[in-house]
This record gives C-alpha cells, sequence and structure tokens, in this order.
C-alpha cells in the first residue's frame, strides 16, 4: 500500500528578513527529513518575507531578494521532498501571492493566490493580481492541489483544484488570530474539505508581527470533514501528517490531536505571544510597566513576566496625592510575587513644578481634566526617561473599553511601544486575570476586586464618568464590532443617555487612537489597520 | 444656435455630515441658477460623504442617511436644472462609487465608477465593487457622458463612453494634491480630451480632510485638448462653462483661465488649507505652538496665522539652558510681527525636578540622548497642559526630512493635533520660509540664514549627527518616494556612509512616525496612509 507523508511547517517568519526565513526553512526540511521522513514539507503563506511585509513589497529589491533566497534555497533544501512554501513574485509586471514548488533543486512551478482579501486587516489587492489557474501537481503518486488561505474561505478556487484533478488539497496560511477564530476556521475546513470529497491539510503560521497574532493550528481533515491531525496551536513546530492510498483514494491517518485551546487561555497566549515577539523581534532588553495597583497594570505585568521572563521586566509605581494607600501595597506585592524589579518614584515634585510654570498663564481658571493629565503626563515622561536610559520598551497599559471612549491621556498613561491589551475589553480584563490566578497566582486578589480607578482625582471610580463595564463593553461590542447605529442599540435594550455618551465618546476619541502604541488584536475590529476612521468627522450619532 | 450652461461647482464637503452636504448641494444649485443660469450643475466625486469616508462605508446606516439626504434633494433642488453629484451607494448587495443625476424632482440614473484605485492612500477596493458599464444621457441636447475620477486616468472608461454616445464628457473627481499633480492632471485631461475628440470637463473638490488636501482646479478642455475654462486652485466657488453647439460638436467657449499657482504657492496654501480645515473642522478655538527661534516653527507660526488669523494663535518660548539668546530674542521679534498672543516658560525647574527623581535610578549611567528627550517632553507637558485648559490645538512643528529620520521626540516635539510641515522637506521649509518672506514678512531673516539646532545640548548642530540638509533630503526622495535601494542610492553618485546611516534610520523609526499625529500631505508618498510599513522588521539596507 501507498504511503506519503507530509510535514506541517508550523514556523515562525520575521517580516522583512528574506535570507534569514529562507534559512529557517531549509533548516525545518533538514529536520522534517530526518525526524519524519518527510515527503512533502509545506510552509504558511508568503513565509519567505514575512506576513504581511505590507510596502516591503513596493521596493523593486524585494525581488532580487527573493530571488536569491530561492536560489540559494535550491541550492541547500535537502534532496527527496517536495518543499511547498509561500512568497510573492512578479510575472509581467504584477506582483501575485504565489505558493513556490521546490524539489531536488529545481523550482517547478508556482501557484498563484486568486482569492485577495482586501477588508478587516488586508489590504491584498494593493499590493496583488489575482491568480485565475488552479495549480495541482503530481508527487509521489499523488494529486496535490495547491491552495493559499483566502481560496479556502471561499468555493470557487476548491472547485477549480478538485476540477484539475487534485486529490489532497494544500492550503498555506498566514491566518491571524482573533477571538473564536480557531473554532470558526476548524468548522470551515471540515465543512470545504467534505464538500470537496478530499482530504484538506492546512498549515499556519504561529507568532506576533506589530499588532497581529498568528495562532497556528496547522490541521489536516480527510475528506468526510473529520479532524485527524491538529498540531498545538501558540507553538512553532514540526507536524507530520500520514497519508495511505486507499480504494477511495489518500486518507489521512488519525494521528495527534491537540484539543481547542479554551478562549480564555487562546486570547491569553495571544496576548503572551504578541508581547515577547514585538519586544523580542525588536531587538529591545525588555519592559518597563508603570504599575498603578489597578487591574490593568497588573494584567499586563503577568502577561510581561510570561513573555520574557521576570528579569526582563521592570515596574514603576509613581505614586501622587490620590494614590490610595491599597494601590501602593498591591503594586509592590505584586512585584514581589512576580520577582520583577520594582522602583517608586512619586511624582508631586514634577506636577508641582509644572503647576507654578503654569500658574499666571491659568490664572482665574478652574480646576479641570488639564490637572488630571498633568499627573498621567509626568508619568508617561518618568517611564520613557527610564525606557530611553536602560533600553527598556515602555509597555502602555490601556484596555479597549478605555481605547474606544479615550479614557486614557495621550502622552500620559498612553506612552510606550506596545499596548498588550490594546483589543482586550475590560470585562474580559476581569476574566483574563481571574483565569490566569487559576493557573497560579499572579495578580493580588483585591487588585481584581476593588472598583477601577483611574486616581486622578480625590475619591475617583471609572463609574463616575462612564457606565458600568458591563453596559459600556455591551454597547461597545454593537457599535464597534457590530457597525450598529445609536438607534439600534438603544432598540436592542440599552439606555439612550448611556447610548449616546458612549457613541460620542468613541467618536470623538479618533485622534487618541491615532496616536496610540500599536498593541495586539484579538477581535475581528481592532483599532490598528482594521478600522479605518476619519479623525475630522461630520457623522452625528443617530439611526 | 443652441447652448448650454455648465457650472462646476468646487466645493469643500465635510466627511460624514451628509444632511450638510446635501443643504450644501442644494444652496450652490440655487446659485447657480440665479447666477449663471446653469442648465447642469456638477459636483464632486463621493459629495454627499465627503472623501474619503474610509470605514464610514462600513456602517449600515449610512444607507439610510443618503437615501434620506437623496430625496431631501429631490424635493428642494431648484429645477430645470441638471444636478450630477457623487455619492456611495448599494445595489444587489455591493457598494458602488456613484454619480446620481437628479433633474425636476427626480432621481434619472447612476453611473458606478469602474476604475478603483486602491494604491497610494487610497483603499477603494477595500470598500466598492467595481462598475462595468458607461453611462451617456442626454440633456438639452446634449449627451453627456458621465465619469468618476480615476476613470479617466485609465483609458478604457473613456472609450466606452465615447462609444455610448457621449459628447462631452463630465468626470467628477475627489483628487488629492501633491506636488506638481495641478501640472500633471491638466497634462492628462489635455491628453484624454484631444485621444476622444471630446470636450471633457473635470469637477475638483477643495479643502482639507485629516492629512488630505484638495486643491480644486475644475477645469474644462475642449475637444483638440486646448484649455478653455480653468478654476481657480485653492477657493470654494462656482464656474460656469458655456458649450456651443457648432457643426463639429459642443464646444466649450473660452471663459476664466486662472494660471497654475507657482509650485512655492501651490504648496504654501495646501499647508494653510489643511490647517485651517483641520482646525475648523473639528471645532477648536485655535492653534497653540511651541515656538523655539528655528524655522520650522517659523513657518508653521507664518501658515497658522495665515490659515486662522492671528488672533487664534497663540505662541509659546520654552527656553533652557542651551537656547541661544538669539533664538528668544527671533521668536519674540516674530511673535511680534505677525500679533500672535506670545508667552515664555523657562523649563529648566520641571527638567531639574524630573532629573532629581531619576537620580538614584540613573546612578552611575552616563549623559545621553535621555537627558535632551527630557527638556523636549517637558516643553510637550506644558504645550499639552495649554491646550487642555484653554482648549488650543497643539500644532506640531517637524518636517519630513526629520519625521523620516526620527530627528524628534516622541511625546516631546512631536507632541500636537496636527503637523502643517508633516510632509515638506527640510529644504522646501526654506524655499517656503523665503517665497512667504517675499509675499510679505513673517519670519525674521535671521530664523532663515542661522544653521538649524535642536539646542537640547551645548552648540548643538542638526549638521552634527546627520548630513547636511540638501544632501539628506535627496538620499530621502530617492529612498522614500522613489524606493530605490541603498546600492543604487549610491551608484546614484552618493556617500556610501551616508546612505546607509540615512536609510537605517529611516526603517529603525517607524515606530516613532506611527504615533505622530496627522499632517498635510503633498507628496505621492507622505508618511500616513500612503506609506503602510511594518515597525518589527527585519529588512536590511543593501540591494
Amino acid at each position: 500500500m501507498q504511503d506519503l507523508t507530509l510535514v506541517m511547517a508550523q514556523f515562525d517568519p520575521l517580516v522583512g528578513d528574506i535570507p534569514g526565513n529562507a534559512e529557517r526553512a531549509i533548516e525545518a526540511v533538514r529536520e522534517a527529513r530526518i525526524e519524519h521522513g518527510a515527503d512533502i514539507v509545506v510552509f504558511p503563506e508568503l513565509f519567505l518575507t514575512g506576513y504581511p511585509p505590507e510596502d516591503l513589497l513596493l521596493r523593486p529589491s524585494m525581488e532580487t531578494r527573493l530571488r536569491e533566497a530561492r536560489a540559494r534555497m535550491a541550492a541547500k533544501v535537502a534532496r527527496d521532498v517536495l518543499v511547498i512554501i509561500g512568497y510573492p513574485g512578479r510575472r509581467e509586471g504584477q506582483t501575485y501571492n504565489l505558493a513556490g514548488l521546490l524539489y531536488n533543486g529545481e523550482w517547478l512551478d508556482e501557484y498563484a493566490k486568486q482569492a485577495l482579501p482586501n477588508y478587516q486587516v488586508f489590504d491584498e489587492q494593493r499590493y496583488f493580481s489575482a491568480g485565475t489557474e488552479p495549480l495541482v501537481i503530481e508527487h509521489k503518486g499523488a494529486k496535490l492541489g495547491i491552495l493559499i488561505c483566502e481560496d479556502v474561505w471561499k468555493t470557487e478556487p476548491v472547485r477549480l483544484a478538485c476540477e484539475a484533478g487534485a486529490e489532497i488539497l494544500i492550503t498555506l496560511n498566514s491566518s491571524p488570530y482573533h477571538q473564536d477564530k480557531p473554532a470558526e476556521r476548524l468548522e470551515l475546513l471540515r465543512e470545504r474539505a467534505a464538500e470537496a470529497k478530499r482530504p484538506l491539510v492546512y498549515v499556519n503560521q504561529v507568532g506576533g508581527q506589530d499588532e497581529l497574532v498568528f495562532d497556528g493550528g496547522s490541521a489536516c481533515v480527510d475528506a468526510n470533514g473529520q479532524l485527524q491531525v491538529q498540531a498545538p496551536h501558540w507553538q512553532v513546530g514540526l507536524m507530520p501528517v500520514q497519508f495511505l492510498r486507499e480504494q477511495n483514494g489518500w486518507v489521512p491517518q488519525s494521528g495527534e490531536c491537540e484539543p481547542l485551546p479554551e478562549p480564555e487561555e487562546s486570547l491569553y497566549c495571544a496576548l503572551v505571544t504578541g508581547v515577547r515577539d514585538y519586544v523580542n523581534k525588536s531587538g529591545f532588553k525588555g519592559v518597563v510597566i508603570g504599575l498603578s495597583g489597578g487591574i490593568d497594570s497588573a494584567l499586563t505585568l503577568a502577561i510581561a513576566v510570561d513573555a520574557l521572563g521576570p528579569e526582563r521586566v521592570h515596574a514603576v509605581m509613581m505614586p501622587y496625592h490620590y494614590t490610595a494607600d491599597i494601590s501602593r501595597a498591591d503594586a509592590a506585592e505584586q512585584a514581589k510575587l512576580l520577582g520583577v524589579g520594582y522602583e517608586v518614584m512619586p511624582i508631586a515634585p514634577m506636577v508641582e513644578s509644572f503647576m507654578d510654570t503654569l500658574a499666571e498663564s491659568f490664572a482665574g481658571t478652574e480646576r479641570d481634566t488639564t490637572e488630571e493629565n498633568l499627573q498621567s503626563r509626568c508619568r508617561g515622561v518618568l517611564l520613557m526617561a527610564i525606557s530611553n536610559k536602560k533600553g527598556l520598551m515602555v509597555l502602555t497599559t490601556g484596555n479597549k473599553s478605555e481605547m474606544a471612549v479615550g479614557y486614557a491621556t495621550l502622552y500620559g498613561d498612553m506612552v510606550g511601544g506596545y499596548n498588550a491589551l490594546k483589543d482586550v475589553y475590560k470585562t474580559w480584563v476581569y476574566r483574563l486575570a481571574r483565569w490566569r490566578n487559576d493557573q497560579e497566582p499572579a495578580i493580588p486578589e483585591r487588585v481584581i476586586e476593588r472598583p477601577p480607578s483611574a486616581e486622578l482625582a480625590p475619591d475617583q471610580q471609572d463609574s463616575d464618568s462612564l457606565p458600568g463595564y458591563d453596559t459600556l463593553d455591551a454597547i461597545l461590542v454593537r457599535y464597534i464590532e457590530g457597525d450598529m447605529s445609536a438607534e439600534a442599540i438603544i432598540e436592542a435594550g440599552f439606555a439612550r443617555e448611556d447610548v449616546y455618551q458612549v457613541v460620542k465618546l468613541v467618536d470623538r476619541c479618533e485622534y487618541k487612537r491615532r496616536q496610540a502604541p500599536v498593541g495586539v488584536r484579538v477581535t475581528p475590529r481592532g483599532f490598528g489597520r482594521d478600522r479605518r476612521y476619519p479623525i475630522v468627522n461630520g457623522w452625528q450619532p443617530g439611526e
């Protein structure tokens, strides 16, 4: 009986590092031969450039570099194994998103992606022309139909591959994570395979790139839509799939099947992956975090420690008159619990110095948010000084609910290189904190239980100026992810006053978000490449 | 002999303000009837939503609001005049970029844009499906072929309109300005009209929207490619075109022909328009500018005064130990010359207060850019406090050369809501300053003549750490606008050391640009929607 070993190379390329990604591929193929006796190794979409390469694709030298990298691969890659790998390429003046096939030192053929996503974070029509032809290649008696990512979210490219004689469908992906995506994706794969009556191999990358995180979860589904092999999520590695030729075609044998992680675990892993890869791929020694005694900075600290280890994480508490004693105590306790460096720097001298300088100019005015912002900005300047002097990146600690309504100070607590919780609603911040503590205590319980406060004014609580977070998040999800109008949200059962307050704040704060650091995207509508809103905007809430 | 009066409505919509834009249109048609006896009034592309509406297009209520606005227009627009106006619309589940035709209270027909730009700042394929059919409509005996913007940059849609019987081509545009664009555009119009052997009417909007500025310059070119009517650039207004039916078809009569402005004048108008519209459309009372005695802030101040008038502009000088006496004197002199409010706030007390607080943490370290950034950030915090307290938007003063190489302090001199010079290279800052002074003195001559310095360290000059600006800008233009590789720039005659230094800085500073305020785009590759680069980026300079 004929058999065939396909290895899914679930790896993490570095965007732009074409020579390095080619080396990673050469090494992975070698390992796949030795460890698994691979007949075929499949890499993710655009592996040689990393995904998304964005406007690097417009540089003419991109083509030169890819030519060199592919020549090097042809010379160095192990023999007697078919390598299927993604990269961009030009043909007759157009650029395509390609999957190249390399065998025994020869590049045999290329498939051009047909379905080019140009929505959400995707801009593929900015760069690529769409392919129109299927590609089926025979290897060791198996007819392989090649597809790329969005192709399998549509029906037409799959149909064309089947018509062209494909017996096994193979898809190369760079499919970013968002909440619920792993389950949605698996459902789709099962459906496509069953429709096509062909086994389907799905290879996805893993790792973080700016705001995107890729969760891996490469898999093989059989011709009945049954999952047979499932690689772990959030881990780099090789995963073999054994095919046997049976009466009714090539049948993937049941192999390792990692269960899908729980939603909290996946989300937490996404945040850890995002922070780890952003910091490491940018070459930073570590991070510094302003620890306030509140839940957002506490969760951010836990994520940073899980991503980088405690020795690369430094925490600074910057109290002022309105900082509660329990905030100081809880911050110190958490720093000790997690074993990170910890400093306390009271900000009163700086704040007072600004107020003195501004006194004349501000004579006769009332106290307002100016004074609150000033506290926040003194903290920002301190953190950036530590960052500059010690080579540590500042992690900001804001969450999606705050970013949405602008409950954050530009150049104050928004200061930083990366924002772990940027796309995490406050209600999910609580869920994650509890989930993380269930694994191993990382956040003092009191931090989770006390009412949230920015502590920028006496006895301030978030609920003084915003609806409670349950209500706030429910409105925000409908407005941001759901594109519902204010009136439609009211109809869905929310108080008119709350809805209009929230919607107006979201619309008005676009300018703040535009200057916010990037952060991990974990919803289908993050505040990065995902949501492109005008700042100057005459749109009024209503129908 | 038959005649026909077409009026080009070169107006300035407010993005998102659909009811307001409809009112503007109703009023403009009324005026076009009364003042010019218009038979036809043509508005710019997507006039009812403003351009670009970006992700507002994804809101289902967009359709509801447009329906209401169009119903109102049908009820209120003057009779006996054909109105041609742009708006988006859905047909069978797809969204199109449409030109609608309204006559005597009835919407007669719609044309769907065929060529959808998805490059540079344009994301039209994110929102729109492409039309495939020409539209020719007969009005008062003239057959009008309707086109939208990018359609006339291609040949196919023009050919289709001619084949369908168009005698006069009419194109609705929202074509943003960049340097040299007015001349390029006129050349294109002449070419298209001559090819098509038809007169071509080109209507463009005017005004600023976030980073984009639209220069107007609506025009009519005859069937020989000769310019017959040219509306002014940078001005809102109605411009009539008289057509006469002659033997060989409809002939536009020679009318007002404003000459194209000089490059300096156009660029300066673009910056004034950008600032004025951003500030006014966001509803700010005025602006505050940190005046340093250097040329960038001096030019920014002049632009702000020309945009808003001196009473809406406030200048603050924030000297430190390294601020030269002539800087203080020149800043004061310019503030007086332009008649703006002026304050001096020395920053030493704040800087010292931070250094005291950080002393323990920084013990044993050397002085480095941390201390320079601290000065800049204290200025940023002061400006933001004034902004918050007085409701004035901070204008940042950095230029494109600085933004490119990161010669700016994040949360320091990059603090602000809008950046007039963001896309203006330093060499052009000098040209503009001289041109502005030639009109009427606005900048002390010494500010233009002295060597540029950030004054963040003793006797510092920009040329200590960067190549001279002539060289720097020449390298930057090749790298940024030209997408040339480092080696290709060296081959073009630049020093290897300079090129590698500059290119590495540009690549490394993406993170700063990502948090920079928006500013006027005046080149074909600005640092906004135009240039989408990864922050985490393994691309190394080379071939």
